[in-house]
């Protein structure tokens, strides 16, 4: 997969607006900032559509299936219109299903519990860990981190030849990395997996925020992505694709709206027929909210432009690296190489730099919001960093004096609603800290990297 | 549990302002009326104040946990004070984890993976199917339904005297019938259940919106609730209780946040270690806006005076009992006598009438939002109408000719957002329907029951 830049030659678009855009925050040297979120990959501000939508339905909020009312009715419709609005958003096959969870970690743990008998897994030692970890009742072959794309392909051929063909096996890839921003190879690994006869899940939950994702096209088994991530953060996520082993497994969760009907047995015992439909592994009543955003993002990308947006972050990911680049004391994290193609997702480290430190910095003397850490991705990161795996922590890591090596990284992270004064101003920053320092001293805090209110100013 | 009466002579408040309160809806008889939701047990409408809240937070969300910004570590205090709120609602004790869930159903499937091995169950027929079907890896014992509180204890207190007393054991009860409303006698269940060994889960899912849930009080082991029906339909829910079994099962998702550490092994194979805080069950961006939502119920509940909230209920349920008793054709469903102590929700049936057209000439004529079917609790409402189990449905029931037995049933169900002209309003309708018939015809089109627009005007 590439990034397209079809749209390049036409004009930019201008960003999206989001929620949160004028919020501003206090900075430890005194007065306010207007707060810069570049936290994207962890969690985006909702769009201002996708609020509207919400704040527009939430009067009309009323309870899904059999319901009488009319605002019972109203919200089933929408529920299960947002489930066609998702379809075409990915490119949906006819007989696909679009099921609703409540993220891509639900979704890829759903599809864990679906897996046929003796199902074989194939995962990168590379992904985040809701792609790495949930295939708990499967046989798992964790793949070596590739250093090309070309690698990854040939990595997972040579793992799929050694299997037993007759069985059945899942790949599960991710399509844009948590960490790096880097696109794998997609298309090519969803063709090495049908060579070999098996299904492949593409967890999308870094790329479909920031490239189109067709599932057809890519002709990859299943995709998973986030409400979160795709400016729509009201607790739901979807996995959509192939309806047979979702069709054939215990349904997710035991409940109603997932039991069709449910009768005592003269033996004292119950007896419960389930759907068949997406509503098998829906059990409990929906988040019709949470799913009518996600829909309403869709809606949302898909009138803006999606390739405009694409072509305009590109424009983005290019200034971040060049500045980047012109820093010589920051090393950015890839597996592919510096001018691999990415979203805006770029991890990184500072020469002499505790990463925690240098994150909390950008906070409290910028008002830049970013992640430090080892991001849900230990082996990545640990990989690319070339350190050993160290307590503790949450996604985190520990303290490293100045001048050591870096244990974690920071990571920056944008898109639709990102505008180009917060990613000035973070260049700027990088620059200002790595040259003259912080202007205050950190200290860690309830595992919170904080100014140290108790020391003398630096 | 008796219904605290204790506020009756304060001064009864006025019903929460919730959201859709002015929203109109169409007759089929022409002209707009105000919409009556009478649809609590499915989803109550969001307090305004909870909206306010939400609407308040929605600028400032941020990704939760290791985000450096500033957004993110207000987001992170609020997601973990919401915690302290809704154990504080609840009365927790200090030991007592909170869990954030996406439902009840979603809590009681939590906890039936965390169910130490050999676990017996104990449930009764009656329960809502998300209490009835979570427990498919456990040895589980249906109890019949009971006619009478003591007989509902009396009936516990035989099976668990016949269990093996080494093994571990669960007992799962609902607080308030989601079909009769009716209150169950959890302490006197609870006393049972301790005194043979075993543990016990209350499903509050009807039970905390319409009355103060103490934990150490009732001395359950864990309480279960739902955001949707605590008037903060965000796709939050709620397990709260007992740490150790928590804390000793596997993650409930697997994925970031649960995990602590995670390492390839020389082998090639992969290392977890695991929280052991509630984060070890919430793997996964959290549903920060769901999370905060229930908080903001939970204060607005406890601002308003729940006692008082409580005594207008019992007054609406007074009223609608009265109501009802005076139409001979509809028939209240109950298990414990029409005088039980229940909270607002109410179960009936219409001589003459199938329910469905009973519901759906409620919507169309009156604009008043109830539900009719089986309301996910098939055995319990066939005991209560003495029918067989039929095809189909969602939580549905088959059509009955008018002068058959009713196969399904009619629930009106209310709460601190409804205004006494909504009770007034269905009574209303009620005498009306019996007494004259529906204005149209309705037909079942796509499983629902709609105004037969082809056909004459009745």
């Amino acid at each position: 997969m590439s990034v397209s830049t079809a749209a390049l030659d036409q004009s930019i678009c201008a960003p999206l607006p989001v929620l949160g855009a004028d919020v501003t925050v206090p900075l430890v040297t005194g007065g306010d900032v207007t707060y810069a979120a570049l936290d994207y990959a962890a969690s985006a501000p909702a769009l201002q559509r996708v609020w509207d939508d919400v704040a527009a339905y939430a009067p009309y909020y009323g309870s899904v299936h059999r319901g009488a009312g009319y605002l019972s009715q109203l919200s089933t419709d929408l529920f299960e219109s947002s489930r066609t609005t998702v379809a075409d958003f990915l490119g949906c096959r006819p007989e696909d299903q679009v099921v609703f969870t409540r993220s891509t970690t639900d979704s890829l743990n759903l599809l864990a519990s679906a897996l046929p008998a003796d199902c074989q897994v194939f995962v990168f030692e590379t992904e985040h860990h809701a792609s790495l970890l949930p295939w708990r009742d499967a046989r798992v072959t964790y793949l070596d981190a590739p250093r090309t794309p070309a690698e990854a392909v040939a990595t997972l051929e040579r793992a799929l030849a050694g299997r037993d063909p007759h069985g059945p096996a899942l790949v599960c890839v991710t399509g844009a990395s948590n960490v790096t921003g880097e696109l794998w190879p997609v298309k090519e690994l969803t063709s090495a997996a049908h060579a070999h006869g098996a299904r492949i899940v593409l967890d999308a939950a870094q790329l479909a925020p920031h490239h189109p994702v067709d599932i057809a096209d890519l002709d990859v088994d299943w995709v998973a992505f986030s409400g979160h991530k795709l400016y729509a953060p009201f607790g739901s996520g979807v996995l959509a694709g192939r309806a047979d082993w979702l069709r054939d497994a215990e349904p997710y969760l035991a409940g109603g709206g997932a039991s069709r009907k449910v009768a005592r047995r003269a033996d004292g015992g119950v007896d419960v027929e389930w759907h068949t439909t997406p509503a098998r592994h829906e059990a409990g009543s929906p988040n019709v909210i949470g799913v009518y955003s996600i829909a309403a993002a869709c809606r949302a990308l898909t009138e803006a432009g999606f390739d405009r947006l694409v072509a305009r972050e590109q424009q983005l990911v290019t200034r971040v690296r060049e500045g980047l680049a012109g820093v010589p004391e920051v090393r950015v994290l890839s597996l592919f190489g510096d001018d691999a193609p990415r979203v805006g997702v770029i991890s990184f480290v500072v020469e002499g730099w505790n990463s925690s430190h240098f994150a909390a910095a950008l906070s409290a003397e910028y008002g830049i919001g970013v992640r430090d850490g080892l991001f849900c991705a230990h082996p990545l990161v640990r990989t690319l960093l070339g350190s050993e795996p160290q307590e503790p922590g949450e996604c985190g890591a520990p303290e490293a004096e100045p001048g050591e090596r870096s244990l974690n990284a920071i990571r920056v992270s944008f898109g639709a609603g990102t505008p180009d004064e917060h990613i000035e101003r973070f260049l700027g920053a990088v620059r200002e800290l790595v040259r003259t320092g912080a202007r205050w001293s950190y200290r860690t805090e309830d595992g919170r990297c904080v100014p140290d209110r108790g020391a003398a100013q630096v």
